[in-house]
């Protein structure tokens, strides 16, 4: 398969108290068509990755508004698959580029997280999980909680590993001016920062974001942009307790394997990668699964510095979740669109030398929902 | 194109105080599975339509919870167009297929909406509208009562020819033993039903209702089944009072045309048509717009008989939206089912004679969103 992405848009992550979810979404759709060579009429459909809105706001139809607003005629579409719903939009935005119906598709995702009470968000993100982790009362960053606790006893995996996903993290961030939280921070500091949910910190933990994401999608070959040419969705039970394994994201596994297939890469054909890091432990989890070391070493390798700016193979050049944001329906179309500058060579400070193969890592959940796409020049 | 429904399930539609919305997922997916040539194992991705169960229950992720259910390992996807989010599942499901990304695929539209309060299930069904529409403490029934009254007065429409839509729908209900209200009614009985929202009475609206509906997609030529030729999607604006006209569906004409012209049919090649009537009104106007008759004329079109059993054009053969009931996800996938089994020659007492072109219209909100499919042997 062979999609270009023709256009990327992202607003500024963070509080967002000012803006609308439509303000973000429109800004973030504009640019990214403005940044592409078509029109808002050459446009035929809209798929907006949206998580939490209805819950929060009462409004849902986003697909029908968000269209509305941007005087799109064609077809609106939401996506929701919890935190993969930005990932889902994408993937589906493709699909129906595959299948000929359309020829320009924008792909939207967004959240307005801040303007709830945490407790509301807190509810509302449990969607994600099952209803018997709801009722036993666990959250995320418990759930998490548990998988790193797991993968401690497991492989010896420390807190100072955990840390470095961190400091690496915002590293990356304060060289990305529309990261929430743009500036360094020490091992120091995150080692000592609150416990949220034990062994997890503060700083292993990413925030409540708003912010939006988009793309121009097109199955033409022609002019500027980069190629989606893996894009994989795997499942697995919503449950964590009804998994084989609380160390491993199999969900991952099966994606990748899917997406690379598809592109007709190996995963050390990718020079860059997004992944998802709501928690640090996921970061690390992501980078055995994804097959970037071995089971149990994914700590030690981080720690290693590899996956650095500058390291053998850098991952979440954007901040990631933990510092760039994540505004849950807009992480997996941000994720694409950091990507894409990248093999554009548009990164700016953050840019990877010769970046020309990407991969993207979008998890739902706990690993119910992960979407893994390819992308190259 | 041309995408085969190689299965379908249903379960019975009403206030069903004993099961889950996992249950009646589950028992209708697994239905359509046994219906059809494959087994679970061959099943690769799951489309779930579904607008507010996040909202009432606090479970979002229903695409991968599912998929883990029936065990399958393959894609997971919630699809939220509000009242259309079923036909916009079905929409979907066929783009993977026609992309080969997927060979079969499984469609679940569900809803289980009575285990909430009625003002809870009001408010979160107001999703489908505008926030200005929420503001103004606009429901459902007042705004298509407003779209009643401007019928009314521009062409003439009046409470009898409302009321013929119901008289209908109850008489096509009774024959199907899935219906929630499996009756006849007669016109005295409608006419003199308390006042919703004037000029609407209760048997104008449609109810609320739990329910699920599945069907098996395929892009397999071979086995049985019926085929899907044409599928549409068009949207505008949320806010009713953004519109040029109050008396008809812009995006239903467009969704028309466009689904016609893939199928290569004329409206006048259906024979058996399954359409929105969440009220009275809009059927008349689906009519319109759909092409079956003059716009202005879908009041007495339906008054003479033309859409019953037996008449020239049988619409909503399966009690529609009024009698069969409405759970809102489900609604656009038990559409697909009514139809399919009428191509099939499966509709004992409401089987309509020479079946072969079959039609089916969704509708978002009040119109923000429409969904046709058109069904071929």
């Amino acid at each position: 398969m062979k999609i270009k992405v023709a256009g990327t848009g992202l607003t500024k992550f963070g509080e967002l108290w000012d803006k609308t979810l439509f303000d973000l979404a429109i800004e973030a759709a504009m640019e990214s068509i403005k940044d592409s060579r078509y029109t808002v009429n050459d446009i035929e459909a809209v798929f907006v990755g949206n998580m939490i809105y209805g819950r929060l706001s009462g409004q849902n139809h986003l697909g029908a508004a968000i269209a509305s607003i941007l005087k799109i005629k064609g077809a609106g579409f939401r996506i929701e698959g919890a935190c993969a719903s930005g990932g889902l939009a994408v993937h589906l935005a493709i699909q129906s580029l595959l299948a000929g119906t359309y020829k320009n598709v924008l792909v939207v995702g967004v959240e307005k997280m801040t303007d709830a009470s945490i407790s509301e968000v807190t509810s509302a993100l449990m969607g994600a999980g099952s209803e018997s982790e709801r009722k036993a009362g666990l959250t995320f960053p418990a759930l998490y909680a548990l998988m790193a606790k797991a993968h401690m006893i497991k492989f010896g995996t420390t807190r100072k590993h955990l840390a470095s996903v961190s400091v690496k993290n915002h590293f990356h961030g304060s060289l990305n001016p529309k990261a929430q939280f743009p500036y360094e921070i020490t091992e120091e500091k995150a080692l000592n920062s609150p416990l949220i949910s034990s062994p997890l910190t503060l700083f292993d933990t990413s925030p409540i974001t708003d912010g939006a994401a988009a793309c121009v999608l097109t199955s033409s070959n022609s002019g500027p942009g980069v190629f989606i040419t893996g894009s994989a969705v795997a499942t697995d039970t919503v449950d964590l307790s009804a998994r084989l394994s609380l160390t491993e994201i199999a969900a991952t596994k099966a994606a990748a394997q899917k997406a690379l297939k598809q592109a007709g890469v190996e995963i050390t054909d990718i020079k860059v990668a997004e992944v998802h890091d709501c928690f640090t432990i996921a970061e690390i989890m992501a980078m055995e699964d994804l097959g970037f070391c071995k089971k149990g070493e994914g700590g030690k390798y981080i720690h290693s510095g590899a996956t650095n700016l500058r390291g053998k193979m850098p991952v979440n050049t954007s901040g990631g979740l933990k510092a760039c944001g994540h505004p849950v329906g807009a992480t997996g179309v941000k994720q694409i669109v950091e990507i894409t500058e990248q093999l554009r060579k548009r990164s700016g400070k953050r840019q990877v030398d010769g970046a020309n193969v990407g991969l993207t890592q979008n998890v739902g959940g706990t690993g119910a929902t992960v979407v893994v796409h390819i992308l190259q020049n």
